[in-house]
């Protein structure tokens, strides 16, 4: 009934490998959900790769921002394999029980309390909970309402470690785990058609998931909407494979085109301007009814909190809008250049017709991208061509 | 010599000011570096905000991908006073050395080590380098070569949290600190001239640190070039007074513009494309020209590296593109509908010129901006207008 392993293994990711990328961080969740047996050597496993055992090869990428670490390394009992370990803080719990157990505050109070009276009392079941660890605190600065501090103890309950490791890591989870730098492109028409749609029909991916979708073969109870199939500017709304509609703000909807001629921005003409209002039109209307302040979690969502667009170049080359959060945080899928809000290309498309056809596109390709590479060899291609007829040229002139 | 202080407190931020946008932060850090003086009651200060004396009243927002927590709370030796605790995971250190000196890892291999002959040796003078704190890591998950473990203890080193205290806290702080939501919004050319532009000159701001560094009486030793002032389409390059020059992937500088009647996006029109061409192909050539491979550090990076873009809306209101790393962690600032490229700018202008004279963009505002205010005031007189002109319609029917 589902195809997500298919899906997992067959999209198309030339725009985005890196391995922060929401998308890949969830399908590795997949390979563990789904298939994993939990092992009862879960002692001998911890002891495996524990830092005395571990040593370092290098460093294979960081993210300051998202506190995660990347290490290529090898360990005391088996020197001649490599492992890739993936080290990531974990976030502070939100919930205030939560924060009072982990004895980061001591009391809950509510917003009007001044006295110790009407303190949410703690729990008789839990009477250690007033036994606070050592706590050591340096004082960085401190100038007027302003102090800072550098907590080294006392809040070990919060500073959990999420730790994975890869081994025997093998060379295509190295490509995948290393930090990989991105490129400014400047897509003409003319590259777009002489090495991007050559350079995809060259390398064709399996979207039947999409079709299985669109006809009701999968993910059933995962569609919220859909046209009349006869109709060639009906689509599909479906609740994206990444979200769990747990969290609002994470909200993650996909609202394919059921033409399948249609495979990107690139296609798109002004006879495609009543199909692109509906999709941007309902689309709002129904996530906003669907998740409205009367339904249950995890809502609400208003119509002007949805921000709707097209990846270019796309993940898979089947016409998609993807809907999300406007508070959503902010990762690679919302940067200008790589994500075009649909209310833009809708009024590109009404000032003329070929916007995108005609038009020379600002794109990002990653160094590890079969894409880049095929557009690398045409520019040093054309660059041979031209030295060839500038020979021929001053031959000719030298004769 | 420098403004900042002045630019600190006047300058406009109506698109977006959420507590954790950087800019933000970096004008605290400003705060905290020009002006504190460390006190020596540290162990006082770090007494008094410890967990034990700490009361929660609410948790004010939490940033599960940058992992900080912000709360409102009272501490026990004041408890009619407000305070906001702002704490941050700190990152993990990526230099190896600190790694192991951190107790991550036991030794330090090069890539080609395969036996413990050719281990970097330890320091000498670091005798206790070898003895690990105890370790304790729950294995979650083992499948195939896939292994995920929970580490709970072994990595203190590695977990220091950074506290900010804010106390007493003021009502402002609140306001600043307290999450607060972005609404999508169609501002057409119409709201733009008779809602925007009012607004903003009626609440001018002075830009006086902008002609400062235009004009050489500050921030001379952070210009990287500036065109002839007698030519109307000149401009000036810039640091960004919160680059510090350390790191290349966080490298940001601004290209203002000299022409002081241009303000944003909006004044531009096809007599500008000269000048935005000049600021796009010489920012690129200054930038990676000074930071080469062949310069000292924070380099290199290579034209086909940076992002060029406007703000809209921007945070001050004198023209000025941002100039960033392609590989630059993501944040609000480089959100499509927010971060306009200048390439697709200057290609938009080629085809109309007029194209954001008369252009609906889409923009985001946030529930506390004064501009969000002068918007809905705006939508609320218009409906009820037209209420009251098809009051009139109806009396007239009825008469």
């Amino acid at each position: 009934m589902t195809d997500t392993p298919k899906r997992r293994s067959d999209s198309l990711t030339p725009a985005d490998d890196s391995p922060s990328q929401p998308e890949k961080r969830a399908r590795f969740e997949d390979v563990l959900a789904n298939n994993a047996t939990l092992k009862d050597d879960s002692a001998f496993i911890s002891k495996s790769f524990c830092p005395e055992n571990m040593h370092l090869v290098s460093v294979l990428s960081s993210d300051s921002r998202s506190n995660c670490l990347i290490l290529h390394t090898r360990f005391e009992d088996s020197p001649d394999k490599d492992g890739i370990v993936i080290l990531k803080k974990t976030p502070f719990p939100t919930d205030p029980k939560v924060l009072q157990q982990s004895k980061l505050v001591h009391k809950l109070l509510t917003s009007s309390d001044h006295s110790a009276e009407s303190e949410v009392s703690l729990e008789p079941s839990n009477p250690t909970v007033t036994t606070f660890p050592c706590w050591e605190a340096k004082s960085i600065l401190s100038n007027d309402v302003y102090h800072r501090l550098l907590v080294t103890a006392g809040l070990e309950s919060l500073n959990e470690v999420d730790m994975t490791v890869i081994h025997p890591a093998e060379p295509h989870h190295f490509k995948r785990y290393t930090k990989s730098g991105r490129h400014v492109i400047q897509e003409t028409p003319e590259l777009y058609s002489s090495v991007i749609v050559p350079f995809l029909s060259k390398t064709p991916r399996d979207l039947s998931w999409v079709d299985n979708i669109l006809t009701g073969k999968a993910e059933r109870d995962r569609v919220l909407f859909t046209t009349d199939q006869i109709d060639d500017y009906g689509f599909t709304l479906v609740l994206d494979y990444r979200w769990n509609e747990k969290r609002i703000q994470e909200m993650h909807c996909l609202g394919i085109a059921h033409d399948p001629h249609l495979t990107c921005l690139r296609d798109l003409r002004s006879t495609h301007i009543p199909m692109l209002k509906r999709i941007l039109v309902e689309g709002r209307r129904i996530l906003s009814h669907k998740y409205s302040a009367d339904a249950p979690t995890p809502g609400p969502i208003r119509e002007d909190q949805i921000m709707a667009y097209f990846h270019y170049p796309p993940t898979f080359y089947r016409l998609h809008v993807h809907f999300i959060h406007v508070d959503a945080a902010d990762d690679g899928g919302t940067r200008t250049g790589r994500a075009h809000l649909l209310d833009e290309v809708i009024r590109n498309l009404e000032l003329d017709g070929s916007y995108y056809a005609d038009r020379v596109l600002t794109i990002y390709l990653h160094d590890q991208s079969p894409m880049l590479e095929a557009v690398q060899q045409s520019y040093a291609n054309s660059t041979s061509e031209r030295i060839d007829s500038e020979n021929v040229r001053s031959e000719d002139s030298a004769s």
